[in-house]
């Protein structure tokens, strides 16, 4: 039970309960609301929380390659295609699965900390992905990523079958799969509906990369004569449940198409700004009715996986690229962040809110700090003033993680040293402003 | 002495020395290097820093107002007119001195708590801002915000006067004054050449807000037929050293003007973005040989005074605004939120760098995070990945005044505490989502 705080359910921008209770039984919320409508004869075995704590939903990270950590600020600064081609790729082509295993899991430990308690991921070695998920006690929907245009496109599809048959629904249901086609120009249609059968036989929704940059918008339509939202819709694969990271470049036919088909988007306004790609139409998508959640992409080009800052980039993105204060506010942040995200995952029963029924994916941030003070706005506060480091207490499926701001699940030193061991192996030679 | 750390002096993009000691003496900086250069038998009272630490200038905040800390997220996502005539002026008309003085206290532990051991003020009150100065241990240029259409115009320039003479060097020199009219659309030609007059006989600069909005460049055109800078290169005023907060709306015209007349700009990119001003050409600036600092400007419009998040935003701003992922790399921020920032203020001879001959104010900040793991880039991390949370040490004018983040020059619970009663008298009835 969480009780003396101030609750933040995400059920309506004017929701806010003070002196508030939440309590859970078996990983599931039974209780939202006044802490003295508590119903009679409710004990806890635990108490949370305390003056100055807000309780939200736990943050949902939407989009994200969480084994890219190994490469934060590795490569900054440079033009897409050096970046991938020069930087990027030829690292990727080195790792093995422990790389993954120790990076995904230094991303678990940072998003636990910084109040995510779901993210959905798309990299490859998933099995050691979703063995970090286990432990770390995070929750998230992983996909392996399908290269249509790569010789081992094919095994690629087997394995991604065996990977849903063996984890879907696993660690207590913290896990969840989709399947993972990079992207419309890495997988051609034939390949696209070679996916999207698999994905209807299995019962899983999608994951893919979509109108990222003006040059894939500008390279499919002289291949395929349309956007590559139309070309999904052509291949059928919106008529699936699906996630759409990105979105940059969208056409207002391709926001009604996936509007119609009940599409949704995760936008990534950091990554999509610090690599030059544009800046998504966040507003005109939720006009249409769009479910867009929030997401950090990997670290390789943010380079944190911080979803409270993400919130604030992405409202102040859409003011300036708007002229319009008024778009984006903090509510609608919020609810990107939280529910919209969940949707966006196939997770919007489950998780989100804090409604009773739904699982207790809970975080504490202890306002009672110089940067949130005067508390005139709580929703504000979150949204434009917090940092990760005000996370005090994190929970995902009923279960403590973050107590304190101290990690419960992982030896932090362990997570570290390894992930620094993984990246000097990767790296070779450090540059000069290289501390490994 | 610090030593056992790793020193980013910010001398050169490529300036990192690992194993490094900072050196300090009455409150000079007295050695940088290599901790095993240090000159023979230098003995150290204190000697601070420790593995994963990372030593760098304190940070500059070029633009703010301080006190506004007041009103953090008392109304936002509002229009400009709406935002400031119907929340932020009828609070700041019920403001009272010893309002002024929290607030700005509280302004000032934030800010020491986030790594910045300088900033530049403009507001009103101002003795009792300087008395928050003087207290909390920070560095400061302060100005009494002069507003030449006001009735009290002439009074509150005889106000300036006294303020300069008053305070101008206290607090062994951590406090210099400037003159403050607000804008040009706030202060008449002949009132700024007054202004102009003052300065020069005080012997101080001017701090003034430029160019913030496109309506301020529309409304100087249409009455006086030229820019806004323009404007106030014919008062005269920029043969004087000026700290131009905003500059958003230049012409190539008005930055040659800058250029020429050696004025320096202090962008502040998240207030731009939250009132959706617009995006400085602060490419532009930097290439014509403008020295610009980097500033949070007031809470009420940010909502924090958070500097390492602002260099963030300033560079992913840049990025996505021209389209260039190169725009504004990693050193060239944090070089505006240091020395570009000291420079603006007129103290470059004596902050914003780690170098033998200035002041000792200086920032450690633990690298040993998950999020800033594993080290490939000092430089990058602190840009793209660190948070105000990381801050472990801060040091203004050889003072200890954060340790272990933790405030050692004031009492935070008195703070936050007279903050919010200041806070809860001047709205009266909180709102909805108010923890007032
Ligand atoms: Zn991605
Ligand atoms: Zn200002």
């Amino acid at each position: 039970m969480i009780r003396g705080v101030t609750v933040v359910p995400v059920t309506g921008p004017e929701a806010v309960i003070r002196d508030g209770a939440v309590a859970v039984a078996d990983g599931e919320i039974v209780y939202v609301g006044p802490a003295d409508g508590l119903p009679d004869g409710f004990t806890a075995d635990r108490v949370l929380g305390g003056p100055g704590m807000v309780a939200l939903p736990g943050l949902v990270n939407a989009h994200t390659h969480a084994a890219m950590t190994l490469f934060r600020s590795y490569a900054d600064d440079l033009p897409l295609m050096k970046w991938l081609e020069e930087a990027i790729w030829p690292l990727e082509q080195k790792l093995i699965a422990e790389d993954v295993y120790w990076g995904t899991l230094l991303a678990c430990a940072e998003m636990l900390l910084g109040g995510t308690t779901t993210f959905a991921d798309m990299y490859f070695f998933m099995d050691r992905v979703a063995a970090a998920v286990e432990k770390s006690g995070i929750r998230a929907s992983l996909s392996r990523g399908l290269i249509g245009i790569a010789p081992n496109a094919e095994k690629a599809l087997k394995e991604s079958r065996a990977f849903v048959r063996e984890w879907h629904g696993r660690a207590n249901g913290r896990i969840t799969c989709m399947l993972g086609p990079h992207a419309p120009y890495t997988c051609p249609p034939d390949y696209l509906r070679k996916v999207v059968a698999m994905a209807a036989e299995l019962g899983v929704g999608i994951h893919i990369h979509v109108a990222e940059t003006r040059q894939e918008v500008e390279g499919i339509k002289k291949q395929y004569g349309c956007s590559p939202v139309a070309l999904l819709a052509e291949t059928g694969l919106l008529d699936l449940p699906v996630l759409a990271a990105h979105c940059v470049h969208l056409s207002p036919e391709d926001i009604a198409i996936l509007a119609a088909k009940g599409a949704a988007v995760a936008h990534n306004p950091e990554s999509n700004m610090k690599l030059a790609s544009g800046i998504a139409p966040v507003t005109e998508l939720l006009t249409a009715g769009v479910t867009v959640g929030l997401g950090t992409d990997g670290a390789a080009s943010n380079n944190n996986l911080d979803m409270l800052e993400e919130m604030r980039s992405a409202a102040l993105l859409q003011k300036v690229a708007r002229e319009d204060p008024e778009a984006l506010p903090a509510y609608a942040a919020l609810e990107m962040a939280t529910i919209g995200g969940a949707r966006a995952l196939g997770l919007g029963d489950k998780i989100g809110t804090l409604q009773p029924g739904k699982r207790a994916d809970i975080i504490l941030l202890n306002l009672r700090r110089p940067h949130l003070y005067p508390p005139h706005d709580v929703v504000a506060h979150i949204v434009y003033a917090a940092q990760a480091g005000d996370v005090d207490t994190v929970i995902v499926d009923g279960n403590v993680v973050v107590e304190g701001g101290r990690l419960l699940t992982l030896d932090l030193d362990t997570v570290l040293d390894n992930a620094r061991h993984c990246a000097l192996r990767l790296v070779g030679k450090p540059k000069a402003r290289s501390l490994l």
